[in-house]
C-alpha cells in the first residue's frame, strides 16, 4: 500500500456566491464540505488509479468526526483488509513500460484506509469561496488544532507501524500548531530507516529541514522553490534543492508541466497545451502520479507523462481537486518528454 | 417562561483577518464559534437578565451538534426543571417602575433549555469574516438545512406544548428552505389563540404575512420597514406597519433609538449619545429588553428603556452580541423618553 501523511486535514468547505464583496452579507447559493488537506487530496487520486492507500495524520472534534465520515465515503463498499500482503498496486509493469491501458483493475477505485490520530483538538476548516461570474476563489483557511507532545508521539507510533506495510509514502502539508518545524525530518528520517520510498510536499521552513534529512524526492512549485533557493530560474532553483539533500527534485512549472533532476538524468515533461481551469489540487494530482509511477516501477518519463497528464486533467475538471479520467486517459500518451543532454546535469 | 422561536438556528463563526482581500488567501489568525440564529442570541439576553428560556426550532447534523453543545454551556450548572410552575421573571415590580437595581437575583443568569426538533439536514453555518485593523465585517451565510413536512409538523405540536407554559413568544429571524412563507404566520395565530403575548422579527415576505396574523409586537429596523411600506420616513412606515395588523410596532433606527407605535401611545426613546462598536446583535438585544419588560410588567416607557440601554450596550461589547452589563446598567438610567401628544397619533 501507499502511506499518506497529512498532519494538518482539513475539513474543506466550497461556497458559491455571486461575487465576493468586502464588508457586504452574502447569501451562499452553493455549498460542499470534502475531506481534505494535501494527503487525503493524493490518496483520493491514489485510490482512483487503483492503489491501495492508507492515510494518516490528525483528526479531531465535531469537524473530525465529519472528515472521517467523508472519507469512509470515499472508499469502495467491500471488505478491506489492510493487513494482508496482497499486492497494492493492480499491475506491476516492468521499469519503462507504460501501464497496460485494457487492465480492468487499473481503473477499480482501491480503498483508502483511515489510520488518522485522534486529537483533543478541532480539525481546521478551510474556505473556499467561489465567484460564480468568474470562477475566482477567496481562501480562509483555519488555523488547525494545537497537537500536543503526546499526540505528536501517538502519530510517531502509528507511522513506525504503518511503514512496515508501505510500498512508498508521500509527507504532505502545513503544520499544525504545536508541531516542532522539524517534524518531517523526522518522518523522512525514519522512513528512510525502514527502507521505504519518501516524498516530501510542503513548503518553507518544514521544507527545509526537511530536505536536509534526504527524502527522496520533493515536489516543490516555482513559490516555494524561489522562497527555498532564492531562485526563480528553473533549472538552477531546481538544482539547488537538489544539492540541499533531495535524491531527486521535481519542480512543477504550473501550465509548462514539471521539471525533473533526479539521480538517473535531467527531463522536462509539459502537456500537448495549456488549459483553462481551476489549479487546486493539481499538484496534489502530480504527487500521485509520482507515487504511483515509482510503487510500479515506471521509468522517469512515464512516471512525469502520468503525472503531467494527472495534474493537467485535474486543472480540466469542472469539481476542484477532482481529475476528470476521459481528459487524463487521452492526455497521457501526448505529454511531450524532452531529456536534457548529460553535459546539462 | 419566554419561549423564543429560531426556525434558522445557526453555528455563528467568526474569523479574524488582518484585510479581507478578495481572490487571496488568508491565514484565519482568531477564530470562535457560537450558537447562533436571532431567537438563540434573545434567549441569551433573556438569561443574563434572569428570565428562565426555552429555545426552539430545528438543529441538525454535525453543525446541530456543536450548536446543541454550546447551547447546553451557555446554562448555568445546575439543575433545571422545565415544567414547573416557579416564577420565571426574578422579580416582578409593578408597571411603571424600574427593576430595582439592587436586587441580587435580577443579575443571576437564568438557564436556557434546549427545545430545538432534530431535523435530518445540517444546521447552517454562518461566517463573519473580521478586518482586524478597521473591524469591517463581511458575512457568509448557509442556506440552511431543507426542512421536510413531518419535521415542520414536528416543530408545530412542540411548540404547541411549549405554548401551554410560556408567558411570551418570539419568532425569529429567516426561513430554511422547505417552510412556507406563511409559517410565520400560522405560529403567530397559535399564539394568539393560546393567549400568549407574541413578537415577530423577522423580514421580507414572512414579515408581510405574518404581520396580517396580528402580532403583538414586531420590531422592524428602518430597512425591514422601507422594505415592508415602501416609505423611509419613520412616523409613516411605522403607522402604515401597524395598520398591517401589528398591534406595536417598535422600528428601531439604529443609533437614533427607537420610535414605538402601540394602542397605549407613542414614544420615541434614544440613546444618551452615539456610540462607536459593532451593532450584530443589537436588535436581538432590544427584542430581549422589549419581551422581559413585557412579561415583568413595565410601562412602555420602562420597556423601550431597557431596549435601548442594552441594544447601545450590545453596540458597545468588545463581542459580538454580547452585551456590556456595566454600560447597560449605566446607561439604563439616561435613555432619553419623549411621548408624542396624542394629536400626533
Amino acid at each position: 500500500m501507499i502511506l499518506t501523511v497529512t498532519l494538518n486535514t482539513a475539513l474543506d468547505l466550497t461556497y458559491g456566491v455571486p461575487e465576493l464583496v468586502p464588508h457586504a452579507s452574502h447569501r451562499v447559493s452553493e455549498m460542499s464540505e470534502r475531506p481534505g488537506g494535501k494527503g487525503l487530496n493524493v490518496a483520493r487520486v491514489l485510490s482512483a488509479l487503483g492503489h491501495r492507500t492508507v492515510v494518516t495524520g490528525f483528526a479531531g472534534g465535531a469537524t473530525g468526526a465529519v472528515l472521517r465520515e467523508l472519507l469512509a465515503d470515499l472508499s469502495p463498499q467491500e471488505p478491506t483488509d489492510p493487513g494482508t500482503g496482497s499486492p497494492d498496486a493492480p499491475h506491476a509493469p516492468e521499469p519503462g513500460t507504460a501501464p497496460a491501458p485494457t487492465a480492468p483493475a487499473a481503473t477499480a477505485p482501491a480503498p483508502v484506509t483511515d489510520a488518522l490520530v485522534t486529537v483533543a483538538g478541532n480539525t481546521r476548516r478551510t474556505i473556499a469561496v467561489v465567484d460564480r461570474a468568474t470562477g475566482d476563489t477567496t481562501q480562509l483557511n483555519e488555523p488547525g488544532p494545537l497537537v500536543t507532545a503526546d499526540e505528536w508521539a501517538a502519530l510517531l507510533d502509528r507511522y513506525e507501524e504503518l511503514l512496515a506495510e508501505a510500498d512508498a509514502v508521500a509527507l504532505c502539508g502545513s503544520l499544525p500548531p504545536g508541531i516542532h518545524v522539524g517534524a518531517y525530518a523526522e518522518l523522512v528520517r525514519s522512513a528512510r530507516t525502514a527502507g521505504v520510498p519518501v516524498l516530501l510536499d510542503t513548503s518553507g521552513e518544514p521544507l527545509r529541514r526537511g530536505i536536509a534529512a534526504r527524502p527522496d524526492l520533493i515536489k516543490p512549485n516555482a513559490d516555494e522553490l524561489a522562497q527555498l533557493t532564492g531562485s526563480r530560474e528553473p533549472m538552477r532553483a531546481t538544482r539547488d534543492a537538489r544539492r540541499r539533500g533531495a535524491h531527486g527534485v521535481i519542480a512543477s512549472l504550473g501550465p509548462d508541466g514539471m521539471l525533473a533532476v533526479t539521480p538517473d538524468g535531467i527531463w522536462q515533461a509539459a502537456p500537448p497545451a495549456r488549459v483553462p481551469g481551476n489549479p487546486t489540487g493539481a499538484g496534489d494530482s502530480a504527487v500521485a502520479g509520482l507515487l504511483s509511477g515509482l510503487v510500479e516501477g515506471l521509468s522517469w518519463p512515464d512516471r512525469l507523462r502520468r503525472a503531467v497528464a494527472l495534474s493537467t486533467a485535474t486543472v480540466l475538471s469542472p469539481t476542484a481537486g477532482d481529475f476528470d479520467r476521459a481528459a487524463y486517459e487521452e492526455l497521457l500518451p501526448r505529454v511531450g518528454i524532452e531529456e536534457h543532454a548529460p553535459a546539462a546535469r
